[in-house]
């Protein structure tokens, strides 16, 4: 049998999905499991979108321009409009989903062997798309003792070698729920300036702000060709199954490759152009609506899991996942446990065990993600669970999370 | 401004898509430009896929499993039954087209600097997925004075280097349309057991054979671990914008690691697949009638362009494409000048030069290829308005093909 490739050993399981069979094992045993591990929402998806999928007129659904719909990109310029975001048709183009958004810029613009920096915690298939174009990513870690705020600049510089290709950023974050701060962003606005670097920022979650204020990189001045906009409908219309996302650029010659990119590929899903060139005109209600789920949920999970003993979770400002630390000996042990092991009222939960956030070994262990995209009844049952679980585990480890939980009262909680 | 990647300075331009602004600037111009560069059908997309869009139930595009729908999954196997290709749901994974499934082998199988031998002139975005896998494309040349028939097992063999690592055919192959015998594909069998190489199967144009029996590779014995299958539901059911396809293998190795690039990109387009799905119960009078529509524009194309004077073109036993060398000194000048300098009846043809089908330097240059996705009587303006522009050209070079003419009546033609 011929080998793989090396870089198939190096690239990881999901973290979030490798869970899945237990789950299943579970759900076979007839418990009812709270899936609150992938951030697929529960909200029906935006009825202008399902409006313009079920109406749909063309008799061919054929290939479209490899930079996807001049319509959908019209329209999306429109919609950066109500940002303070400047952009033309030519500056984009529509990929799959933010997935290929994000592979194309790795491919286009980093060498195999470059490095790019990444916040720790991440999203975990930065590292996937940085190990399929044979990229190292560079982790610098943001702490649960401070909010998970971005590290000091100095840190930040001082992890930047001369392999050194590209920041990515994702704000508001996936996983920690932390927005960056203007005065954050001009920080590392400087430093990819100093040091030519491209700066991703990965915003999909910008309609999902619940404190503070939504800074665009796109407002930073003087990068403009350093600087690329990662975006995707999934979120914001409920829609993940839609695969429509897009690369945004200044940079001439970047768009221009990364056509080339999307060209060998032929052309995004047409369907979900479609369907997400309608959802832009999604109305203001639905999308009002939608936020204040969010906020009653966030509101609701953050303050149950604070009142369980030997649990902190900061309050997140934006996206729909909250990161807590759990009194146990290891999370993704515990993971799999309350799913194979553990039940209550015929129910548990699944949750996403942190490490796969974390580049630098034997971080996170005892934090877990979770993405409260269930209504609150089913947050009620899921976290009544959880409770019950973390009491009943046997490797829990009050000692695991004293000292946070004697530290900071402050930033915790609501 | 940071540097582009390598990667990028190697990646082509689709020579298919690089000639869309002078046709254009034609239309325009008032000028209609028959489009038979590309391999967009205009027939109607399978009713059934239609139908399944249009009474799309969920509530919520979601995520589907990164393997695709199991439901879908289980309705190929029923599919691949009917050519006695026997595979189970776990032997693959669905992907965002055939474009999807031949990136994801490519990573997951070889690396950095390992070859792939194809046999030339090739489907030009093999070239761009060896690019962005790093990967190194080894042509063997297929001559149309020989209708494009696999080159000499021996010739073959001769490619084979320590970095070989896979093959790639396509069949019925896109762009020449011949159609490997059984007997080409044992040999090919031996040499992938010989030297344990894996074998990439592209056989999307399966359901569009008009002369000779498609085998498919899936049917060769004791390659079960080397032999990956490329499909897509693009063509067959006309609806390349779906964006659904499958990577299909026995190799269990191969397709857990195929997983894990499936699950950094999350999961393929939900409403693909529901099409998808849906549209493996097209019916049969549909798939003839296309199928009927198909042959009778190939035969209508084959014989006016061996009509005209110079020019030859082997028939095509399967897909939708057919392969010309005309009489003119450059074919690509030729692909540009036909949109730039000339009209007839107000109309214009595009076409795709072959050179960009060729990784050896300086192949194809007399060669097209048209793709017959039009009907008969856009066909027929087409055809007028390419004899008149033969015989307008100014690089005009009847030379460039006598020879072929006076050697070969037999092969080619109807």
């Amino acid at each position: 049998m011929p080998k793989l490739s090396e870089r198939s050993a190096r690239m990881p399981e999901s973290p979030i999905r490798k869970l899945v069979p237990l789950a299943e094992q579970a759900v076979k045993k007839g418990i009812k499991v709270h899936r609150l591990n992938i951030g697929q929402p529960d909200i029906h998806t935006s009825p202008e979108a399902m409006q313009a999928i079920r109406n749909i007129k063309a008799p061919v659904i054929e290939y479209t321009h490899s930079a996807g719909l001049e319509s959908l990109r019209k329209k999306l310029v429109e919609y950066y409009k109500r940002f303070d975001i400047d952009v033309t048709p030519d500056d984009m183009i529509i990929t799959t989903g933010g997935s290929e958004a994000i592979s194309i810029t790795l491919l286009a613009c980093l060498n195999p062997g470059d490095e790019i920096i990444v916040p720790e915690p991440f999203y975990a298939n930065y590292f996937s798309f940085a190990t399929t174009s044979d990229v190292n990513v560079t982790p610098i870690t943001s702490v649960i003792d401070n909010n998970y705020a971005l590290p000091s600049i100095e840190a930040f510089e001082s992890k930047i070698t001369n392999r050194t290709k590209a920041i990515i950023i994702c704000n508001p974050n996936n996983p920690t729920g932390y927005l960056y701060s203007r005065e954050e962003l001009e920080q590392i606005r400087h430093l990819v300036k100093k040091h030519d670097l491209y700066l991703l920022a990965d915003e999909v979650y910008r309609e999902l702000v619940f404190d503070g204020e939504y800074f665009p990189a796109m407002h930073l001045k003087g990068i403009e060709d350093n600087l690329i906009l990662i975006d995707s409908m999934s979120k914001r219309y409920s829609a993940t199954g839609l695969r429509t996302g897009a690369l945004v650029t200044k940079n001439k010659d970047l768009i221009n490759t990364a056509l080339k990119f999307g060209q060998a590929r032929l052309a995004p899903p047409y369907v979900g152009q479609i369907a997400g060139e309608a959802a832009i005109d999604t109305s203001t209600q639905y999308l009002n609506e939608v936020h204040a789920e969010y906020k009653k949920r966030r509101d609701f999970i953050v303050d149950a899991l604070n009142k369980m003993e030997g649990v902190v979770c900061p309050m997140p400002k934006g996206a729909f996942y909250c990161m807590a630390k759990l009194p146990v000996d290891d999370a993704e042990k515990f993971c799999q446990w309350i799913l194979s092991d553990f039940s209550y009222n015929n129910q548990s939960v699944m949750l996403a065990p942190a490490s796969g956030f974390y580049s630098t070994k034997n971080s996170g262990k005892q934090e877990v993600r979770l993405a409260f995209v269930l209504n609150v009844d089913e947050l009620k049952e899921s976290m009544e669970c959880l409770k019950h679980a973390l009491l009943q585990y046997p490797g829990r480890d009050l000692e695991a999370t004293s000292s946070l939980i004697q530290k900071s009262s402050v930033n915790i909680g609501i």
